[in-house]
């Protein structure tokens, strides 16, 4: 009988097992992780990995030995996205601070949706929100962390919908005129799921031209938006990019802000990648008229190193739209006789209930190494670029698109077999297959990785991302030597 | 020149510092926070506490000392949502190895968008979505793991939608009918919130009636989509919960398959909370039925303790719906002349880009205990529930709302005072006042946590969710004693 009412877990045989954990990750992902002279890959079929990691799920448990050669195997066969040598997303590195506070995060387990469960992170939410506005150029203003930039840029279509339209909440879009949102052709492709998702459709998304950086064209925004209510339709959001994912453009935001006023439209700025500029006193100028946005959405796991996920809609209103567009007020939750006051109960500002706690990492990086720190970070990711981008000069075989505005490095290399037949009637259908050769190459070695992709008529060219704070000189000249190694016979 | 390319983050530092931190986490917040002599929340009113942990951000780091004394702050005002004496949500407890494969996720910090960043991932969530499905009855079919149960919901609303107006996509849903949704009074709110997000709008969730339990009225449901059609909308899906948010009641699944059989209705069933009886074969019934639905929602970051976040959606189908739905198929991300099987990039299922790894915890918890050991929490859940509701009825003033189907118990308690005059006119008044009080000074004591809601016309009353694979016998006596000691004098 007592059995049946004993706790199901050892706390001794657990702190045990987490114990050794933490060893395998500090041994296999923090140290070999990180070693240049390691790989940052360990290339498997996925047959073959599948039979390795021996996925299956069975009626009985496994003893702790087993268990941890598992952890062992999931380390082992993962990529190392803090490798100095993984050029590969917009994310990686390390930052201690951020990954304790993670951990920490991870073992506290909580909400954030009332100050009941969660009263450090309400507090320390509001905290890192307003040093994210002051760094916009708001005193005031809301905000929230959402699950990633796309949901920040969903939250934004919703609130300038909704500011438009209030009675869209309860009586959705029928009845309303048709509504169209304005993006530049290199936005990212959370505009489209957006507009699909809120019941607006990828039609309705006009697709503003982008000049030869890859930058929103403010007369060519302001004619389509004219066009578009001549065609009936009412425009209400202009979503513009600061640092494109592909070539890391900034969009001319004081100019769009003039267009945006002048037809008074909600002005957001997906900030996702670039907004980590406004650290820099140097490059905060890339983001002029960011502060005269309706909204701005920034990800600071993705330049800040902060971790997966991390990301904040940052917002100019101080009439509570956040919470008027998003609530339902269910009163098992958000009850309002509590004995607090019951506007720290946050959660309805969000379409979530559970919402994870995305703060402390960042605050806590934040607190150790301060805004001096985080601005050094993105001054010497620059320098890091600059010294790539020479060095590519004086190699034959790199094209670069253009000259970067901020850390991504987009650029075709040429193997010395093409080099002198650019006129040839099939050297574009030729250079579209080299990079995804020299990454298969790259990825089966595990030397090293590194994005390529087309981009409207320009066939496949790599897209090399050097932000890292782990990164040093050596990794970049590494760099192309390894694309030149793997592509020379090409 | 050098310093300017050297790394700016010092590895032995900072893995000193995570082991420092490793260490607080395992006395502060697992030793401690589950320690039954040790209190569940340290209250502070909001001014102190911001005071206390001195939020705010500043240009200059601090020293290691000082950001570790932070950390231990954190923790301290942090509440032990581990405590066995936390009975406040539907999440809780503690599994070790659940959080060991979080601090590994946290510590690989990879995206689950593709094979090439995340190939240990890809193939994980896919087995463990099989496992999933398989309890659902299903042998084939989709799925993916959702930034909570809302968002599940929120899938399943807009596939439903889609498979019936593909258009919808791309055109939104002007020129569509209107589009309504049926789910129960007692449904969690996030069906209404996904109406409003999604364009459809809270008027057009048609709320059915519950029976005394608080399970769905197939009769009412029939009747309500006959009605709405007449009105010349077009119902699209019925919303379904398994284990609903605050009675823990089951929907009788296997009717409302024949309702929506009847008029071809896209059937989700929400069971983020009460999916978990599937593992059981004492229990499962409670979900007759469910094999017959088109998408399920499911939790295990609740009863089945995996932490947060961890929800899935799982999905019947098999013509790749969700792909199609979600995808943008974008060409810098999802290239299609990689050199795997462009199908194991899943990211384009999801409306998210960034998307945390959220299969592993619950793979390596799965894989520690296996079936047969999630099945002896469950049922072991249903037994502490029984023994809390004897005990219940032995004592004077608790008063059940009804006899819980699941493990939510929820009860008026009666002070002394209050006894016998139950015929009062003031007495629901009087009685809706008591569950606040008694919250507050168990918050400000810091001896345990519950909560407290009205429904309809059912005031305030607790709701005491008892599934933690911590608890013991001694936990659930301590309950009840601790509401009459800090409610008898009311
Ligand atoms: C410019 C831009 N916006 C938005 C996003 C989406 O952010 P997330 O991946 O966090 O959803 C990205 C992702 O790379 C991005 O580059
Ligand atoms: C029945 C039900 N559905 C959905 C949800 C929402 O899940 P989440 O909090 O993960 O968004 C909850 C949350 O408690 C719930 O109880």
């Amino acid at each position: 009988m007592l059995a049946r009412f004993k706790p199901l877990i050892d706390h001794s045989e657990g702190q045990l097992f987490l114990s050794e954990t933490f060893k395998i990750i500090v041994e296999e992902v923090l140290c070999k992780g990180t070693d240049v002279t390691q790989k940052v890959c360990d290339w498997k079929e996925p047959e073959e990995l599948a039979w390795l990691l021996d996925l299956e799920l069975r009626a009985t448990g496994e003893p702790q030995h087993k268990l941890l050669e598992r952890v062992k195997d999931v380390a082992k066969y993962s990529i190392k996205t803090s490798h100095p040598r993984f050029f590969n997303q917009l994310y990686g590195g390390v930052d201690y601070h951020s990954l304790a506070g993670r951990f920490l995060t991870e073992a506290l387990n909580t909400n954030l949706f009332t100050y009941e469960v969660a009263p450090v992170f309400v507090l320390m939410e509001n905290e890192v929100l307003r040093g994210l506005r002051q760094l916009v150029g708001w005193t005031e203003g809301d905000g929230i962390f959402c699950p990633g930039g796309s949901t920040s840029n969903m939250f934004a279509m919703n609130l300038a919908r909704y500011q438009l339209f209030p009675e869209v909440k309860s009586r959705g879009l029928w009845g309303l005129p048709r509504l169209t949102v304005f993006t530049s052709s290199e936005s990212h492709y959370s505009v489209k799921k957006g507009a699909a998702y809120l019941g607006i459709g990828t039609d309705n998304v006009i697709v503003v031209k982008v000049d030869d950086g890859g930058r929103m064209i403010p007369k060519d925004l302001d004619e389509k938006i004219m066009l578009a209510k001549s065609q009936g339709t009412v425009p209400f959001l202009v979503s513009c990019t600061a640092g494109t994912t592909v070539q890391g453009a900034f969009d001319p935001l004081d100019h769009i802000a003039d267009v945006c006023e002048k037809h008074k439209l909600w002005m957001h700025v997906d900030a996702a990648w670039g907004g980590s500029v406004l650290f820099s006193k140097q490059h905060r100028h890339l983001m002029k008229g960011v502060d005269r946005a309706n909204s701005v959405g920034w990800n600071p796991h993705k330049m800040l190193v902060a971790g997966l996920q991390c990301s904040a809609l940052l917002l100019q209103d101080t009439t509570n739209l956040l919470r008027r567009c998003h609530s339902a007020s269910a009163s098992y939750l958000f009850q309002q006789d509590k004995f607090y006051d019951v506007n720290l109960d946050v959660g309805d500002k969000s379409v979530q209930c559970s919402r994870k706690v995305d703060c402390l990492k960042l605050w806590l990086m934040w607190k150790a190494v301060g805004s001096a720190g985080l601005e050094e970070r993105v001054d010497k990711a620059f320098i890091h670029v600059r010294y790539l981008v020479e060095e590519m000069k004086k190699r034959e075989g790199f094209q670069l698109l253009h000259e970067p505005e901020f850390v991504n490095v987009c650029f075709w290399f040429t193997p010395p077999s093409m080099r002198g037949n650019e006129k040839h009637a099939d050297y574009q259908e030729r250079l579209a297959k080299v990079a995804p050769v020299i990454k298969e190459r790259m990825m089966k070695q595990g030397t090293m990785m590194v994005g390529y992709q087309p981009l409207g008529n320009k066939v496949n060219f790599f897209r090399v991302i050097a932000f890292s704070p782990l990164l040093s000189k050596k990794d970049m000249d590494f760099f192309l030597d390894e694309i030149e190694r793997l592509g020379n016979d090409l």
